[in-house]
């Protein structure tokens, strides 16, 4: 797993709203650190609030790399982007697209970002080998994120559990498992692109021995309760080996997402059928806290509906974006 | 999918050992009427009891593809075979291989099928692309072998209840998901190759909608305890939807292969936990009976332990080769 060099710039297409630009708002907002200027291409009406950088600027300001973090119609490289590909390669940046199209199918890209040394990084689309799992345990300790379905907070909690652990001073790090995780960390999987051979090879790969002390924060994929989707979670559980889970949630949600007659099922059905997959690699997993989208309640009775689902399920509830993890990180102190 | 084209050609390699033949073997025992020659390279001793024959008399005798049925040191195609694979296409033949190596690697061979419009099969590494699984509900029936453990028996287990099913006039057909599964159906799916979040949509495309009487006996994949495989398993059950399942186990194995300090799980513990992982996209699925592979047994040692352990776990209990599954298909036929 080769790093991605930051500073950032990252290219906001030709987008006119901020949804599609979600990728890029999510390294800005978790990294803001790493994010030190945009590029909008024709037509682009979406403004982070970064400095507004030409691929030159952004060479002379001593940005590494030009990261493509948004969605355009179709998941392709428009060719119209083609001159700041090769632009950024001639000022000496590295790119890194999250876009289903590869930079290494665009004409003549790898060649020359080969004559200049440079990387490109499709960060959907894992080049290395990966091993088999081996289902040994290993030093340092690993949280996963998992969740009642797809789509339902896992990487926002994740990251807000690694920002209060190492306010902390806990020794903890994100572990990304798909592409707005891996740019907001600079490396990691996507753990869903694996071949299911390997897969929980590659999570063992991501999470790997640690001293005692350490946390893996590990970005949860998909959720067992979906039927599209399952195969990817269960190989992330058992290659993660997890001492910790995280229970996500987004509340309202009554069906699985994009699937036809999955209704979601209770908490506690969902927490033990988890419990069951994660001690074949672990047996003393837990749960250390449930986290909860609440945008749909008002603030009282999010507040009633977490303390409600505590008393419920014995765990630590919490919306993370509202109310933070300070909960949810006390109990695995404890542990 | 396409098929691959019989009668076949075994190619039995260099081969001094039946054990490194027995995909070719798997072949000529599930499916004798396909195979018409063996052929052997420089050194080769085994013999299957087929025809010797040479690529030209293959072609004469009207047989469509050389298949690839061995196990050379490290999976790679010898450059010593590259001559009969030239002359296969040359004569006519398509060529099936079951190697790791790829046939669509060995320089020109692409060019030289296309040239001559033959085809290539690599059959553990599928070519086409999937989609996701939808987890919709299809007509047709599925039965899916499962295991307490990897390499106990599945595949063998379930050509022989399509047997036993197809000699009483019941509308079934045998489901590949391997290599040797894939040479004797002619068709199927390495699932185990297949990007993990295709891998239930994968496994819905190779048992489709199908006529309300008719069984797809699915090979089954991995085991759900093994730390290593458990996604594959677990993408195959989903998107199998099997309304019935064999549990298959290997007597005496009492340690997960391939991996340290597994021990196995009792049967009950294993029946649960495929039945909770199943319900997922099949509420109605059950058990319809197990097969033991019994060969460390005597024969009265064995028979009393099929009624000790169909006596405890209450569902018809067979060695598949020594006593055939007459009483699984009766079970079968009842629901």
């Amino acid at each position: 797993m080769e790093e991605i060099q930051s500073p950032y710039l990252l290219c906001l297409g030709n987008e006119t709203e901020l949804t599609f630009a979600k990728t890029a708002k999510g390294i800005l907002d978790w990294r803001p650190e790493k994010c030190k200027g945009q590029i909008g291409l024709e037509g682009c009406t979406v403004d982070l609030g970064l400095p507004d950088l030409s691929i030159e600027e952004a060479a002379n300001n001593g940005i590494k790399t030009l990261i493509l973090g948004v969605a355009p119609p179709g998941g392709g490289i428009p060719e119209s982007w083609y001159p700041m590909l090769f632009g950024a390669l001639e000022s000496g940046l590295d790119i890194a697209s999250g876009l289903h199209d590869k930079l290494v199918n665009v004409p003549n890209l790898v060649a020359t970002a080969e004559r200049l040394n440079r990387q490109l990084f499709d960060v959907r689309h894992p080049t290395q080998s990966f091993p088999v799992g081996t289902g040994s345990k290993r030093a340092g300790k690993r949280l996963l994120a998992v969740g009642t379905d797809c789509a339902v907070g896992k990487m926002y909690s994740a990251l807000a559990i690694e920002k209060e652990m190492k306010a902390r001073g806990i020794n903890a790090d994100f572990a990304a498992t798909g592409q707005t995780g891996i740019f907001i960390c600079g490396k990691g999987v996507s753990v869903d692109a694996v071949v299911s051979d390997f897969v929980s090879g590659a999570s063992e790969l991501l999470s790997p021995e640690n001293t005692p002390d350490h946390w893996d924060i590990v970005e949860g994929q998909g959720s067992l309760f979906h039927p599209s989707y399952a195969a990817v979670t269960l190989g992330l559980i058992h290659g993660s080996q997890p001492d910790a889970m995280v229970l996500c949630h987004e509340v309202g949600r009554t069906a699985i997402i994009g699937v036809e007659d999955y209704p979601l099922s209770e908490f506690q059905d969902c927490m033990e059928t988890y419990l069951n997959a994660a001690r074949l690699t672990n047996k003393n997993v837990v749960f250390v806290g449930a986290c909860f989208n609440t945008s749909s309640l008002s603030d009282e009775d999010a507040k009633q509906y977490l303390a409600d689902t505590e008393n419920s399920i014995g765990i630590p509830c919490t919306d993370p974006y509202r109310y933070g993890v300070v909960s949810i990180v006390d109990r695995i102190e404890r542990i």
